[in-house]
């Protein structure tokens, strides 16, 4: 595999966008194949059996734009998809998970952790199970958020509604004393301000992508896959609505999102019983 | 086709159920195949090009199981994809849009109507389309209302939430001095009250569920189709979350549903690039 390569990342939809904007910043040689699969998001009210198949379509599609490394940049894909994902390709795959997990170890100093993300992500208990590997003496808080993700496509960012909501959903997990809160879903970055202001500023908020993007880069040194050359055109792909992909991604990148490619996801299934 | 086939209801998730309850009020001795699209619900921000694959999937699933006849239980895919199916399957298939013109058209004394629904809905100006041809006089204000379906998937019903984003919504119809207000999707029904509590008594709240029943009795009696016998054990299809759909199915519906099963639509595709 060349060096020269692209990255895959992908997620269900815009949320993968804070994670891809951290590799720029990062790693700014490395250039993108970005899949958004807008037509079937949310992820995080599925299943994991749907999740899985979801995910090898979009490997699949990206395997065909050669990648030389894949970040599933969605933590309902990763707490679910991960694993199997790493035993069917050859090339280096990485979650957003154990980047999150890692931090948050490193954060806390009381040892009382908060997560929050989508039902998929926090009924998984993924945290849990790397962050007890990390740091066997935390303890860990999980609430699902299922509003956030709707809230953020909404634009709703910075509103007295998502604050609200915000106060329900996180209310419950400042009783236990929390001073480290896991921003468990890519979405989330994007009201981070919101979340911040529930909080407090006693509470440190933990966004996985910063660290996503490191371990990614330390994977490609340790794999020989660094680039060495200026990065190329960066490529966006969605399984629907193109368009409104577009505007979203120019609010999020530091660059301009062009032509996204609206794609049939579906197509790259395996077989038609999986 | 035997009278005693049954009939094939489908919507994007457990919305249509709201449609499923009044066909067995109303047209009791008919049996229904129900298909809520779980995995990949919500339809109301995809595109007519997405949402049309879909329907054409479900259609082929519902055939397979011999209905008689179809209802599209979903605003969003009526508005797009009802006039396709109609031209590629020979058995009477039924939306929910027209049935709900017809009785805004008949409720509204002043002439101006209100629509709420999804991004799809709205932006296809179907509601208009149908209301200019039966009353040609009428006024139409559409509304999107994103943040409703995942409001009631999160069960938030009569809930200040609930009525904040309502408000906010609504407020801007309110302006036009409208006296009905239809509930285009089939989630809304469920949050009648909250809506009702906020445009007041003036307003009639349309809920086409009740019209689609009424029109699906006299298709079938049209076309000789009208079951004579008793109906048959109804049975429900979903392509994620079965047990999920069967706890929000009890609340909605006034049957026990038994063993819902998880299917996967993909595999109803008819090619692999369509």
């Amino acid at each position: 595999m060349a060096s020269s390569a692209p990255i895959g990342v992908f997620d269900s939809g815009v949320g993968g966008l804070t994670v891809a904007r951290e590799i720029m910043r990062q790693i700014p040689n490395e250039t993108i194949v970005y899949f958004g699969d807008t037509a079937r998001v949310p992820y995080g009210s599925k299943s994991k059996k749907t999740i899985i198949n979801y995910s090898r379509q979009i490997v699949r599609f990206l395997q065909s734009n050669d990648v030389k490394a894949i970040v599933i940049a969605c933590n309902t894909a990763s707490a679910f998809a991960l694993e199997t994902i790493i035993t069917e390709v050859s090339i280096p795959v990485i979650g957003v998970v154990k980047p999150g997990a890692k931090v948050a170890a490193e954060t806390t100093k009381n040892g009382n952790i908060g997560i929050i993300g989508t039902e998929g992500t926090i009924n998984s208990g993924i945290y849990n199970t790397y962050l007890s590997k990390t740091k066997p003496n935390v303890r860990v808080y999980g609430k699902a958020c299922p509003l956030f993700v709707p809230l953020v496509e909404e634009g709703w960012l910075d509103d007295p509604i998502t604050v609200e909501v915000a106060k329900r959903y996180i209310s419950e997990l400042m009783t236990y004393d929390i001073d480290t809160l896991v921003l468990g879903c890519t979405h989330y970055p994007l009201i981070r301000h919101t979340i911040g202001s529930i909080v407090g500023e006693k509470v440190t908020l933990v966004n996985p992508a910063f660290e996503t993007a490191r371990s990614l880069r330390e994977v490609l040194i340790h794999n020989g896959l660094e680039s060495v050359t200026a990065a190329g055109e960066h490529k966006f792909y969605v399984s629907d609505g193109a368009e409104k992909f577009k505007k979203f991604a120019k609010t999020i990148l530091p660059i301009e999102v062009i032509e996204p490619k609206d794609i049939n996801i579906e197509s790259f299934a395996d077989t038609l019983f999986n």
